[in-house]
């Protein structure tokens, strides 16, 4: 089967994700499921839209480094180490600033001005996985047992049972 | 320098690893940190205790996937798939039981029995490295900010602050 | 050595590169030799700058599939398959519009546009390595026998002298 | 189609394999044929059941490392550099001793004592390959012409006649 | 699918490719496609054989490091580094000698004897590819706009019409 | 440090190696030790000459997969296939022929002719190792105990003991 460009093209980073969810952040992946060219190739670009205090939450990438580039705003970004540091390494970013979160590391970014931000990310998978914590952790389908949950974060089940019970969106499309 | 049979050799995994903690649980490792004739073979082993009602809460490696079995006791072992899905795959496993946790992806082991549970498990990495949910999120070093966290897990602040309050012990030695 | 935040990040990719040169374009690069902690990490970021009717001229990156995104302005680009097809794959891209050139093919921007032109552009290693054709043919240091490629080109000697005696400049930084 | 618990999941590693044939060892293993959700993922494992005087012998695995833990019993284990050195390393193994065999070299485990001795091994692969020195080489269907073997081996050929005129079973279920 | 001899087989390596053609030099390939047992394993060989004055002209192998020896005659070879050096490394070459081309940079190798030469050649993947730069850059299907070639390699249009309208033919077989 | 070509280069590959050994057959290696250049690379390359009935006794290369092409005379070759088929897949090849030994499987090539034989061999990696089996299994220093042999061979340990005292070669430079 003969490839053509379109193989090789996707269309419309350039429009602003919906940022109106629980999060106030929105992400536009470009992996190998939007470029099928994209296959055994290895790397992947998303565009990612942030409302004013919106946060791209906690989360990681199973299969692929991130290296990411602010195209406007202001982003306060990090990541956690492993044990048995869990080191938080941050930094404020603006526009033309880039930074990287190594493969499998807790990172987040989280837009501390009033106006909107944006940012492009590549990653270095087709097809890098993406898992929010919150969501993975109180939100699974089906839940993962509450009492295992109040003993790993050391809270009231109660605590756990409020967290199980809210909707938890992807801000990822 | 030549190397020696004492190069490939590490001694004590027989040695019940010490459970009593907050998680009542302990991972004795074997990686390259230990046997240094493991670098780039890609591979490290190691032994988990539980104590009645312990856990492994719920971690990733970066770098590794998983392959654990049953030595003693009773484990309810279950990991979650990434966005949007976050499917909770879950079974539990008795003495001889063998499963499986994917590279990256959040996993947990649970001692529901009231004797105690061994399990020994190999991982695809000489350095897979350990990122424990709770202690990365809420015991990083310094805090992530509480307002940030708050929002990306949907509480109010003064939850947060409780776990960012606690000491977080991490089970690996 | 402890890490910190600066080991991972870089600043100024918003800042125009200077295209005031025979091809008209530029390339800020964002590699392992701009930010030490993407070492072993295999991603790496660049920013192009085109001025009208400027181009990226024909090159390859022999360790590195590239996906670019259009920030502003107007992009004819395209990649050549291998032998024996040779098939020229290209498209006209505008701001929002993704596209991939696999690794060690062929590949070229232009921008045929009277207006500026910005891409954003994320290769598949921490050190691709880039080869503009016509340098490394034509401008090599010592230079490769003029008669090996009037015959490579079939073309009089003469022109290869021409082709030789010009100053390649490179448009990477 | 949908992964479920069992893709992940194997059962039976605590039953001791039949030790009663020319060797006194048998190896269950517990790789991508058992398990399918191992696929891709670059590890297995495997029991060792050893009688007393029994061994693992000879063998390479071609496409894997293996990290191996003694559970119970001792073993007297080793493994061959490559050529010119063809040093031996070796070391006795008591419960809870872990021993690294390096990808593609030949190695081997006897239990030295009167009971029997139980190993757990990791291997770097998903289906690594398991290639028994004595089996390949002298049991192989066609035979090897015995008068290559014999000059390989220096010996006469009524000696290799001997070995090729064995029953060769293999350890590996 | 039982495999057999046949599938790692390939005959014919002895024969003189037909030269008889505008760069005087023929390659014979042996890769995945004549040898399907490659599949997976990584490597692969050539036959070149060269008129007098003949030459394998300027290409590159996307997937692969090349590694060539000279059966007979004298070989003048070498390889171009990347940006911004574009330094020429070069060696003449005789029966014997033995050199090396980096994955994905532009090389050549020339007969400047009045005899034949014969080279082989092993590459670095079971399906290297072939670029040949000439061939890619100015006989593209369909051509790349003459006008870009023009401004990329700094010459008259009228060049690079010539150089577009003649007929590529590819030294592979 | 700056390369230049010496560091791409080997000479000597058209010389005879000296085939007066008890196996008759010599095989010169071109890889990292002898072309730093080829550091990170993955590939090398051998020559093998065989005396009449000289052989490269039954070996393996636990890094690399090997592609085999006859320069002069005839050879019968073979590898055998891994547990628990061991199946033997043999030719015979004359000059021009190719032939491709997976990685890790025990090989071999035999002269059945009465002249010399020569073949250029590549492997698919920078340092491919060499076992040649005899030596690893009866030549080891020190000595794998005669008991454990006897018992993997399943002869008498007088047979090991005969083994075990011969001077064992590398046929390998």
């Amino acid at each position: 089967m003969k490839v053509d460009a379109d193989d090789f093209f996707f269309s419309g980073l350039n429009k602003p994700g919906n940022t109106n969810n629980k999060v106030g952040s929105n992400v536009t992946t470009v992996n190998v499921n939007q470029i099928g060219g994209l296959n055994t190739l290895g790397i992947s670009l998303v565009r990612i839209d942030y409302a004013p205090y919106g946060q791209n939450p906690p989360h990681t990438h199973p299969r692929a480094t991130e290296i990411l580039t602010v195209i406007e705003g202001t982003l306060h970004v990090g990541f956690v180490t492993s044990n048995p540091e869990n080191r938080l390494i941050f930094k404020v970013l603006n526009a033309g600033d880039v930074f990287v979160f190594p493969v499998g590391l807790i990172h987040f970014q989280f837009n501390p001005g009033h106006e909107n931000a944006v940012a492009i990310a590549a990653l270095s998978s087709q097809n890098p996985g993406v898992i929010t914590i919150a969501n993975a952790v109180f939100g699974s389908n089906p839940k993962i047992d509450g009492g295992i949950l109040a003993k790993a974060f050391q809270v009231d089940k109660k605590v756990i049972d409020d967290l199980q019970s809210q909707f938890w969106m992807d801000n990822n499309n």
